[in-house]
């Protein structure tokens, strides 16, 4: 039944060799992959506004020099993550660059960020896509919680379906996202040109505003930057692409930073023009649409495709969040099981830990997950910077053809990406200092892990020339609970495969345990009984002791010992209740307190 | 640590030979087992006026002869279950009597009825106890279910320490709680007597009332028999108590039957005479403290054990309730389980069974159980009724010396209790017709549990004329991952308990495959290897049809089938989670779908 359920759920499983019809074409990748950077359009320029409008409606001239700053960023990143996307084709992105180049722990502290992060975009932008959808049904206020989890569930079945299917399903919604916004800028644009819109709506750039400060001005910025979160998505997944995916890949990279550039620019001039002031009640695009198009369809069609994009803005995190596991997996800093690919060859058990997570993120924040956008943008720009300095450390060991230009791109970007975490701290500090313990922590474990893992493989080795000691004989123990055909048939199979056999029966009182010496002896004179006496009416710790005087016995004459349980398998599951399950608890007991092998010797209840 | 833990808060195990010493005495006895039948004169007399208060003040009259049709009631049941306690020693009261003498299906209604009482009986009066406590000290209403649990969970644990821990201290409430309505009564009285109370509090008993019926009368004498429940526990105990076992039983039953009249019939007259009319928001043993004492030290005495004795009022279901699924699991008819005496040689599992299942009623109703309190008088009254009639058709079959005087109280007991019932479903049925929907369930299930294990028993009875096949060889398949220590270790022991050993690989490609045969061909060519190719990335698919093959095969030859299945036994438990589970997955699938043994190959990691 739960496999026809998955079956329903995420399809037929693909064969390893269909791999490539998975991969990724350029238009599905933007789709997929620049949904987390293109929705931050939403909110980017309300993050600059809100900062400006602590001095008031004088200063906000000031989100025109801020953009331009961002977009300079913008452009450094998506330079320098070119560059990165052709160096390490295989993916992993910031961890891999940073490794590489810085060493082990500044990779490991990008990895741990980034994983931390892809889990924060999903349950940051699926409460986002929620409080949309509540705002536009207050009804279903109460049932926040209950609806982003199922959009996290529907998102996560998505991509266990596979990458190229939620592709298909996905790139609409981004495509009407980015139609709606160009419509949005350019008939914006045409009515400022037409003389529409009186030009006393905001105030001259280059107006002296009194009180303004470097820290204000920079605060802003760092807030508008918040608009660049995702940009590193593409250069974690360039295995997903078609070949040749590197190339690809960067053509992606490109084509997502032209649209990014245009679309914030364009919202930012707009929003300064119109002199729109951010509003608690009312998004700064909304009101921009409402100005430029009316409360219409139009105005409905934009706030619409921006809803879905915030909810779509969690798959970015499902596609690249996998394959860094993946890649830290491979390199032993996690569990071994992120490098499955599951039936539908994504790394299910990625896809499943993150899915997880952000249910439990959400749950924890009561869908109220607002107070971690912070953290959330200091988490994308710790990779960042560690990701250019690290490019910076390659050109200047490696020095290859042309490396000058492609070493400033990355200075330029390394100083920036700098700034910004500095001017993060300095003004977020209570909100972003749990960062500071959580990081060191994510590393701690990487290395734990990858310590057992190395005892592991070191214990593991064959030493060829080692022989080892053969076995020269095995005893086996079988507990019994009485004169069975069970027991019976678990003493056939002890005499096929031990040397010495030996029945053990546990009574509570005296009288049960001489009876059943007695019935032995009639029964079965061959097979050697002890009777142990359990005042305590426990069959673990006489048993075990039993094992014990074997087991020391055994060793020294090279014998292994095994321990055979008998276990009823019956019909319908609900009689496993009916039984005792003390069988069960034994076997885990002496597996692993006891150097012993332990058999399950079945019998099958055909009624 | 769990098993320390568990030591401090139940004690240590004691032996099987310590069971005398945790039977109980005559007055601990009554302090345990009467807490159910004592605490419900804390609210009998209520529930009479409730129903006579729909007429208004004048029918008030009428609680003092319905008092004493309880009282004849009383009498009857007293009478009918000392003569069960004799005639049935070994406990299990209605169940036990109804099945001897009526047939199995009137004992398990009987029985089952009883078990789901018992579970109604914890939880409505540990939430009675709790909206006593939250009353006192309303801040703490919105813990109400929280605080309901933890007394569950304190009263479990106490049975959990055994009987006799549990009555020393349990044994002081009860008795408080007798004290303060014994003064309580003795000093209205004097009052009466010395002429304080003046008589126009009431009117005369035999005033005519206009609008009085019948039916209003029955019901409120149904009402009045919720005082009797609780009554049966003692005949449900016997075994608890010290020899001789049925004789104590019997006297601490009938001083229970005294004190219950005695403080039954005496809150009753002194309501009556007080005239006192039961109100929302202050119960009838409140107003009749606070009018003879005034509200200072006695009175909140009076309320405080009154509070104390209706969470103490569960106790009797934690005695009664592992005895009677003990009698019920000994017929077969309830899961062997139940049979098992725990360290402290109470019988755990069906303590923990009647814990959880009042714990899961109180988290469904949110701690408001009133709503089940005629359920569970219904559920009193069906076995009552059942086992006095059992009693009739006992001494009718036997006529012992003396029969006659015996039949008749058991048919006077039978009638009114026959009556009780009628009246309770005539005049209450949509409160309770659902005992008519899950008792024939229980009955159901009780006997689809008995039908099993008599399937059981029969197929494992070993027959003595027929010799079971001697098994020829023996075919161990081990499934290996690669080329380690583990897989060297489970070969040598699959060669010495072999006859035929197979190694099986499983790639999920060409090339991994043709590596692993070359290096193969190597390390062991004394050991074949059979390699399968998974495009699927499944193991247990291709094993599983690999093992049926060769099954087929050693059917034939008469060979059993063992697959080897080494597992890691890593040092710290967390560990676990960074390998691979597939073997746990596979010993399962092999276990319960293949008919093979599974042999689990202990490999422990030392670092």
């Amino acid at each position: 039944m739960f496999s026809s359920l998955k079956r329903f759920l995420i399809g037929r499983p693909l064969k390893s060799t269909e791999l490539g019809e998975q991969k990724l074409g350029k238009l599905k990748a933007l789709a997929v992959l620049s949904s987390d950077a293109l929705s931050s359009v939403a909110y980017g320029t309300e993050q600059i506004l809100l900062v400006l409008s602590t001095i008031g409606f004088i200063a906000f001239w000031y989100s025109i020099p801020i953009a331009i700053g961002v977009l300079i960023l913008l452009v450094a990143l998506i330079l320098s993550y070119r560059q990165i996307i052709y160096s390490y084709p295989h993916g992993g992105g910031a961890y891999v660059v940073s490794k590489m180049n810085l060493g082990v722990n500044p990779g490991l502290i990008a990895g741990g960020s980034l994983l931390v992060d892809y889990i924060l975009t999903v349950a940051v932008s699926v409460s986002a896509g929620t409080d949309a959808i509540t705002s536009a049904f207050p009804t279903l206020h109460p049932y926040t919680v209950g609806i982003a989890i199922t959009l996290v569930v529907f998102i996560t079945i998505l991509n266990l379906r596979g990458i190229n299917e939620s592709a298909s399903v996905l790139a609409y919604p981004v495509y009407l996202f980015v139609l709606a916004l160009v419509m949005l800028i350019i008939v914006g644009i045409f009515h400022i040109i037409n003389g529409q819109v009186p030009s006393t709506l905001h105030t001259p750039i280059g107006t002296t505003v009194p009180g303004i400060t470097l820290f204000l001005l920079l605060r802003a910025f760092a807030s508008g930057c918040s608009a660049l979160t995702g940009v590193e998505a593409i250069s974690n997944a360039v295995p997903n692409f078609k070949e040749p995916a590197a190339k690809n890949a960067a053509k992606t990279l490109v084509m997502m930073g032209c649209i990014l550039a245009v679309l914030f620019v364009g919202v930012t001039f707009l929003a300064y023009w119109y002199g729109i002031a951010p509003k608690a009640e009312e998004t700064v695009v909304s009101q921009l649409a409402s100005k430029v198009f009316g409360r219409g369809v139009v105005y409905y069609f934009i706030q619409g495709t921006t809803a879905l994009i915030l909810v779509l803005a969690a798959n970015t995190g499902f596609s690249a969040f996998p394959l860094l596991a993946y890649n830290l997996a491979s390199d032993k800093y996690m569990p071994r099981m992120y490098l499955i690919r599951g039936d539908r060859l994504g790394y299910s058990n990625g896809i499943i830990t993150l899915g997880l997570a952000s249910i439990l993120l959400i749950i924890a924040f009561k869908g109220q997950t607002e107070q971690l956008i912070p953290l959330y943008a200091v988490g994308v720009f710790i990779p960042f910077t560690l990701s250019q300095t690290g490019m910076i450390v390659k050109w200047v060991r490696e020095k290859p053809v042309g490396w000058i230009p492609k070493l400033l791109a990355n200075l330029l970007g390394a100083l920036i990406t700098l700034t910004v975490l500095c001017i993060f701290f300095i003004t977020k500090f209570t909100q972003i200092w749990s960062v500071l313990v959580f990081l060191p922590m994510i590393v701690f474990i990487f290395h734990q892990i990858h310590k057992h893992y190395d005892a592991v493989a070191e214990q593991l080795r064959v030493n060829p020339n080692k022989i080892p000691d053969k076995i020269e004989g095995n005893v086996v123990i079988v507990p019994v609970a009485g004169i069975t055909k069970v027991v019976e048939q678990s003493l056939n199979y002890a005499q096929a495969i031990g040397d010495y056999v030996l029945a053990v029966y546990v009574a509570f009182d005296r009288e049960s345990m001489l009876r059943m010496e007695e019935k032995w002896k009639k029964w079965r004179p061959d097979v050697r009984l002890v009777t142990l006496i359990s005042y305590y009416r426990d069959l673990i710790t006489p048993i075990s002791k039993l094992v014990d005087t074997i087991e020391s016995k055994a060793e020294e004459r090279n014998h292994t010992v095994t321990v055979l349980i008998p276990q009823f398998i019956p019909k319908k599951g609900w009689h496993n209740f009916l039984h005792n399950q003390s069988s069960v608890l034994l076997r885990l007991y002496l597996l692993y307190k006891k150097n012993v092998i332990v058999s399950t010797v079945p019998y099958r209840l055909h009624k």
